[in-house]
């Protein structure tokens, strides 16, 4: 299902392309070029220090299938309801602390959500969904593959192939064709002075 | 100057080409629409229930000189020196707060982060370069834009057209020409396990 962003002037396609879908083709596996792909995309994302805060753990079902498992198991029950069919899942951790100087870094979060975003939007241009969760058991997590006190375990990510809707029903249906809607631009944008929203393309 | 991320397989050309750099035609300005492209490519990213916690403002030196001096006197003096012939910049902000129940949002930051990743790749797509800065007084912009405690301010951001390196010279020219390096793809992506590095693709 494609459910292109409907903006005022025209957007970079892939960025109005990626959306959060939940059909996923169980048949069809992501192969690892197509996940080094998806890897490239968030290793270039800008940092600052260029401290690369981001960690990703993947779990690939074809190849590591007790694993996935174990991190499908973390997610809560509305989201492995339609979760079930992606192959790939991952967990986005930022690093607490700067690696030049162990000191606090306010940007890791900023940062991997950048590197995820990344991600998604490779996802998006080779043809695959991605879908991030905040839905999951973090301290699950954290015990299940040791994740370090140092990272803080942000979110979860399924990727595959998108599958016809009619994989899909009841309240994930509805989700899933419900149209795509964001805040009036003037809303979150401001021009020069807090709360005065730009003003649009006539 | 292009500098595209050197990858294993090829990725997005737009997140390929995308980086950071410092010298900006002073001449050249970004137009309104040019400018409602970046916020759109922001407002589409995704955020957890769809909270959209980023808030930006935007100072464009064309229309809004004074204002734009305001926010660039915040940058720290190493940003200022080549931050000058920017056309455009910005302030990223995230709501701490989520909309629907006022609770605390642990993902503001890193939604934050993946919209702002959004407009830095629009820049890329429509030929402009943006290059986020964490070296900003976030107090004194704050102060300045009457920014409201609820809201962390997260980045700057410059935006404007490439010039030729040459207008650059000293510590600023080494860095924009110096090569582009991020971490091996082992050291920060794992395969099924924390610390198992992901295999390259042979």
């Amino acid at each position: 299902m494609h459910k292109p962003a409907i903006t005022q002037v025209a957007i970079d396609t892939t960025i109005a392309a990626r959306w959060s879908g939940r059909a996923y083709d169980a048949k069809k596996s992501v192969s690892h070029a197509q996940l080094i792909a998806l890897l490239e995309a968030a290793r270039w994302a800008p940092s600052c220090f260029g401290d690369e805060p981001w960690r990703f753990v993947v779990w690939n079902k074809a190849s590591s299938p007790e694993a996935w498992q174990q991190a499908f198991d973390c997610l809560v029950p509305g989201n492995q309801a339609w979760v079930i069919d992606a192959p790939v899942l991952l967990l986005t951790c930022a690093d607490t602390l700067f690696g030049h100087n162990q000191k606090p870094n306010r940007f890791a979060q900023y940062d991997t959500g950048a590197a995820a975003e990344n991600l998604c939007l490779q996802a998006a241009n080779m043809g695959l969904m991605a879908h991030q969760m905040g839905g999951f058991d973090a301290d699950l997590a954290r015990e299940k593959f040791n994740i370090p006190a140092q990272y803080t375990a942000m979110a979860m990510i399924s990727v595959g192939y998108p599958a016809d809707i009619s994989t899909l029903s009841g309240d994930t249906l509805a989700r899933e064709t419900a149209a795509r809607t964001r805040k009036p631009l003037a809303q979150l944008f401001f021009d020069a002075s807090w709360g005065q929203g730009v003003k649009d393309v006539i």
